[in-house]
């Protein structure tokens, strides 16, 4: 008699979520004031406003206080969708006891998004969406001088060596978009990361298919898991790439030991093929009718849908080894690790505007 | 017997583009040294070039040093498109000798593309695209001092007076994106703006279709002609929305002019009927099978293509009474200008930066 083949490991974010709220109650304990976050939402959308009173309860919990902002249609069924999210997001970066801003997208769409993440301060995007952050993270430079948020420019930078988790002297570490940083945190503790291999490198040996490339999520993503050693394929609607940061083998590459940072190269496999040889499959479609076909998945893969609909078929599990059906509470966990970083980052900046040379010496 | 009725006229750019000639190459010759734009060409793409040779061409002639740099399939048909492109744009943001930098677009797609856009200093952004200028556009801020362009932070600003098109003292231009900006210009030409009207709403009475609302052409557009007084139908692929600063009559608001800047209304209008109403039609629809329907134009309006392709029919002169087929040399010169003003304000800068306060008392 045949046994029945068990079915793969459902995974629900709230072991992973728990391990980072104990992180961020124990410093926000040691934090000398009270942390301040504004939500602002400016759309009269269910899932944002869902998402919005889960972050009210989350950083109620936390103990860090929420402001939510509401603006437009979310204010009053007379307004349209964004009337006054600029004005609000611009009141909330010159508010000095605002630690951070979270704005609750899709307003206007993915190119008048963009522009509005750019209004955000760089010092309180705990989205992590600025261009300085998303620099930073395709071109893995994981540290940062807090003074450079001062400026616009975009500057060849000093790479401090990485040798460890922790940035050297006079550094901080970059800000890393919420939603990407949460999929690598369930991917570590999916032991997807390998922690025997070394800091920076540790998706090594992995094949992961990302499905979007939105430069809010699927791009950062690809590249944020290329550059710890992953080889990714970053599909979307039109085209395949594959981003990785291991040198094409030739006898003129054989040395090098990898590139600094994810290069992208055209791929001509079709999503089938991607998914047939792939150790993780991750999507991101905003479409509630988009599914990952589950026959097409390999045999024992890891499936994380991060979508706000379910982007794989409900048998998904028959495949695969392991699947998360939502990250969102370890998403907002690294929201508020942004929250405490940016609010350190001011203070650092602060502290060393206020101390002449001569008395720092 | 029936007299065959005159087509409407077929204007050219090229009167438009000369008075401008004339300007620059004036402010060129009264300049200590030769101004030198970067262009940055990282695709194969047959526009594009076409676009980088036009761009040499008009330097030349004006006689701007113009340093065309290839990189990715531009250069090597082995290498993808936009490989090496971010890399190009820092080292031309490092170069004290550069004054400009010109990208040719589309590379990656509207999202990443804006990514990019971000990533040119605002010092050297010639096309306008910086978040800084945008964000003046929209808020119908003309005027800015250079020093905030030293700053990421986008803040209430001090908006001084508009009396004439002319800067208060420490204030300069703020920069606007090329292809709106040629467009307003080809509108002055054509006598749309309406030269007796004061200044800053010249457009005031008159009704145009912006079809396109893309960040780069479309709502930059949308917005400007709004603020200079027009009533505009902002058209886009799946909405229609009205922008005006001029106030719904109501009791309350009769009394009030207008609003110092564009706000956006949603319309239900379709565009059949938007068109019907419009004296003026942009179209800067990026695919060649998109056509205007010239049977849905108001009888004498004025048309103006934007996109590569022809967005209107070959008969559309039947009902136009003016109609512009390509504004690209407008376009150059409106990138010329903003290259010479980029340069002057990095000198108002670097001469206020060795100014003490004292010397200059």
């Amino acid at each position: 008699m045949a046994t029945t083949i068990p079915k793969g490991l459902l995974l629900k974010a709230d072991p992973i979520a728990s391990a980072f709220r104990d992180e961020v109650k124990s410093a926000l304990a040691r934090s000398d004031r009270q942390c301040k976050l504004v939500g602002i939402l400016s759309t009269a959308a269910t899932p944002s406003k869902f998402y919005a009173e889960f972050t009210q309860k989350q950083c109620l919990d936390l103990g860090v206080e929420f402001i939510l902002k509401t603006t437009g249609s979310a204010a009053d069924a007379m307004l349209t969708d964004g009337e006054g999210v600029e004005e609000a997001i611009i009141e909330a970066n010159e508010d000095d006891s605002v630690d951070g801003i979270m704005v609750y997208y899709p307003i206007f769409g993915a190119q008048q998004d963009h522009y509005l993440q750019q209004i955000v301060s760089p010092f309180k995007d705990v989205e992590g969406l600025h261009v300085k952050f998303h620099y930073n993270l395709y071109h893995n430079i994981r540290y940062l001088r807090p003074q450079s948020l001062l400026s616009p420019a975009i500057h060849k930078q000093e790479v401090p060596t990485v040798v460890e988790d922790q940035p050297p002297a006079g550094f901080v570490k970059s800000v890393l978009p919420c939603t990407p940083l949460a999929v690598v945190k369930c991917l570590e503790y999916t032991r997807v990361y390998n922690t025997i291999l070394p800091y920076g490198d540790r998706a090594y040996g992995k094949t992961i298919t990302v499905i979007n490339r939105s430069e809010v999520v699927g791009r950062p993503l690809a590249a944020l898991l290329a550059n710890d050693g992953a080889r990714v394929f970053s599909v979307d609607i039109d085209s395949i790439q594959e981003y990785t940061k291991r040198p094409r083998l030739t006898s003129e590459t054989q040395t090098q030991r990898f590139h600094p940072r994810h290069v992208v190269h055209p791929c001509t496999l079709t999503l089938q093929e991607c998914l047939a040889q792939s150790d993780v499959v991750v999507s991101a479609v905003p479409n509630p009718n988009y599914k990952v076909q589950t026959e097409w998945l390999k045999d024992g893969c890891v499936c994380l849908n991060v979508a706000a609909d379910k982007n794989f078929e409900k048998e998904v599990r028959g495949k695969a080894s392991l699947y998360m059906p939502t990250i969102g509470k370890v998403t907002i966990m690294m929201l508020i690790r942004n929250l405490l970083r940016l609010k350190e980052y001011r203070e650092v900046l602060a502290a060393s505007e206020s101390t002449t040379p001569a008395a720092s010496s």
